[in-house]
């Protein structure tokens, strides 16, 4: 029966760990042996000379079984250590890894982790990252579950346009040209229709050509649909219990990588305040012709969000139609502005969001001043003319959303194995 | 603020509903209105001659608003109906769907129900199916959370090889050529190297070009793999606790679902009988020599495991190496057998797992003996170099396991819109 190291504090007698070498340390009549399993750390004492010198044989991540006597002391982490210990190893002998793993802090640049990603994932302050992201997708899940919302899986080879054709990977179908899916947004608009509220947890693609810190070709996309609405203030309303809920997950269940990541997480407030684009043009001193925020406008609304109600987040509403893609739904009396919104966190864009156009003749009135062919959105479409009820959503990335929780630059340092357009490996 | 259908029986007063108008009965002095939303049917009674007209001009699938006050009747589902309703429309009255959705059984053959699946999924025999899929998936995970697996997320685009290159689809990767994973395999398995325990759920794909009722191009596939094994046999157990938790959480979430399916779900036994592949061969009468079980023998030994131990499932193990992939662990003492399995439930295959290598040479030996490129592994290669433990896993299709539980002939009937060889829309 095996312990885990973070049970070992617990445990007495005689006990069995598994796990890794994370590192040895051979003094003059003793060697330590630090093993690392899921867990975290615990401390072996080597003194049997013919044990020592196994140990030396035994390169740091080689897997091994250690079996020895749980023993009180002090000194060691968690103030048990195991004592009188055979190893077993359960493979061969690891090659040394391209950095090293023992340190506390990784001494690579980010090209070196992401080639040896399988590796470099290993270091506990790398583990801890991507706890944060697997704590998120089970605290956005759970919300939702609880909310009425129906987990869905939608197609990601499709056959036509999704919201913009520029950035889409095409492939062969059998003959047949189709393109992987830039997100769900047209299956789960229509699933609004079955199930009311729905959501997904599935990989996107973006064939973007150019290498940004931003960008990747293959990010997580944290979706969620919901029928019934007044407007995009209803939405906005599940996204905040949403983050909310991701945040409690990961304040519940990511205690030990907090404390090695050495990060402060957010509150969301109560209600998040929100600020149409046209006062938020004014307030950053842009032209009201302006039809976007450029990132220091957005870092200004950031720091007077924060002065003004003490909220690292701020939803901007009311974008300008003519950036927002066709499905948008305009804001009633006006427009020239839409049911729309974009959460800053800190500053930066988190999360796009908005009601969407629910009735038939609304889509192929703006479908067509567009300039776009109805004809490539013909289920999409047909479904739109069978009784859709008034819906909006939202969509979260995954790795911008744990990148802008840890205050990374780089988005990659976020995806296990990231994906651009220098990248298709590992 | 809106009450759902399933708690009119619960509420007094005045209420509001929101949902599809299911169905309308227009008799001689009152004309009945189901209504339709996520929790199930309510019924109101019109009797206002003005508002029995405007019924008449809102058809089946129409979104509405019904207010009106909540009244016992003794005749009306649930034992409450609404009484003096006023209908409000959310959206434009709704053009009639390809099949009358009000009927308890949807008169429409496989092609007529997936060519308009967005509106199709509305009917409640439709919705009870995916209901089964979407409570999997929360059992799957819920389970593998509280044995210390790690969610991961990997790529769905991939540079080479995955387990065999005759399915794959091939795209343009800014001018490399890329394929589409046809299983998180490889990643999985570089991933216990890190966290230990791994699952995933996501799309996998594959360019099936024959037009069967077993194959989907894309389908859902949970996929878990776990360190620091035994052997194969400690992944069945895994498996077996999984599928448990599974069935109960289908029980648990899906009482009205099963009750309109009118399906009996299996019971797990406590310990799946397990046959050795050279024994299944004898149990069926076929060759010694024989490398794959044929869907008779499968059949035939489903009810074998039925009559010998009362159980609807049935692992079959140490399938012949040469008909599993380069990755799977020999048979200690007897290469020519495997330590993986297939597991059969009513006589079908549901699940193929088992334990991998874990020794680089091991690794390098297999590739080598089936004439593989090994350069064309190079990353997950590099990873079993550096102290892989021994491990081993399973993958389950979403859709398969549905059909199953189902009955069904058709997979297709079990994905929201499925893709196949004819079909990249909707």
């Amino acid at each position: 029966m095996r312990t885990l190291c973070s049970d070992l504090p617990a445990a007495t007698g005689r006990v069995a760990l598994e796990g890794w070498i994370h590192r040895r340390r051979r003094l003059a009549a003793v060697t330590f042996v630090v093993l690392r399993d899921r867990s975290g750390l615990a401390q072996a004492v080597v003194t049997d000379p013919v044990a020592r010198d196994q140990v030396s044989e035994l390169p740091e991540e080689t897997a091994v079984r250690i079996t020895g006597i749980a023993t009180a002391n002090a000194k060691a982490p968690g103030g048990v250590e195991l004592t009188e210990p055979a190893i077993e190893p359960l493979g061969a002998p690891a090659q040394p890894p391209p950095v090293e793993l023992w340190r506390p802090t990784l001494a690579a640049g980010l090209p070196t982790l992401l080639d040896h990603a399988a590796v470099t994932w290993r270091h506990p302050a790398r583990q801890a990252v991507w706890r944060l992201a697997a704590a998120s997708l089970a605290g956005f899940r759970s919300h939702l579950d609880g909310a009425g919302f129906t987990e869905i899986a939608t197609p990601k080879i499709v056959g036509g346009s999704t919201e913009s054709g520029a950035t889409v990977f095409a492939l062969d179908y059998f003959g047949d040209t189709a393109y992987l899916a830039q997100s769900p947004q047209l299956y789960k608009q229509m699933l609004t229709g079955v199930f009311e509220r729905v959501y997904e947890v599935g990989p996107v693609f973006r064939a973007e050509p150019h290498d940004t810190a931003r960008h990747l070709a293959q990010y997580t996309s944290l979706d969620a649909e919901l029928g019934f609405i007044a407007d995009h203030r209803d939405v906005l309303g599940v996204l905040r219990d949403t983050l909310a809920a991701m945040l409690d997950r990961i304040r519940e269940s990511c205690g030990a990588a907090l404390e090695l990541l050495d990060i402060a997480l957010p509150v969301v407030p109560e209600r998040i305040p929100v600020v149409h684009f046209r006062r938020a043009l004014e307030l950053v001193g842009a032209a009201p012709e302006e039809p976007d925020l450029a990132p220091e406008h957005e870092r200004a609304l950031g720091r007077w969000a924060e002065a003004t109600f003490g909220s690292e987040f701020l939803a901007v509403e009311g974008y300008p139609s003519a950036k927002r893609p066709f499905y948008t739904h305009p804001q009633p009396g006006d427009p020239r502005w839409t049911n729309s919104f974009d959460l800053l966190f800190r500053g930066l864009e988190l999360v796009t969001g908005g009601q969407r156009l629910h009735r038939h003749a609304d889509y192929l009135a703006a479908l067509t001043a567009r300039e776009d062919d109805p004809a490539d959105y013909g289920p999409y479409l047909a479904a739109m003319a069978h009784g859709m009820p008034p819906h909006g959503g939202f969509a979260i990335g995954l790795e911008r959303w744990v990148a802008r929780l840890l205050g990374a630059d780089n988005i990659r340092c976020a995806a296990l194995f990231p994906r651009d357009v220098h990248r298709l490996r590992p």
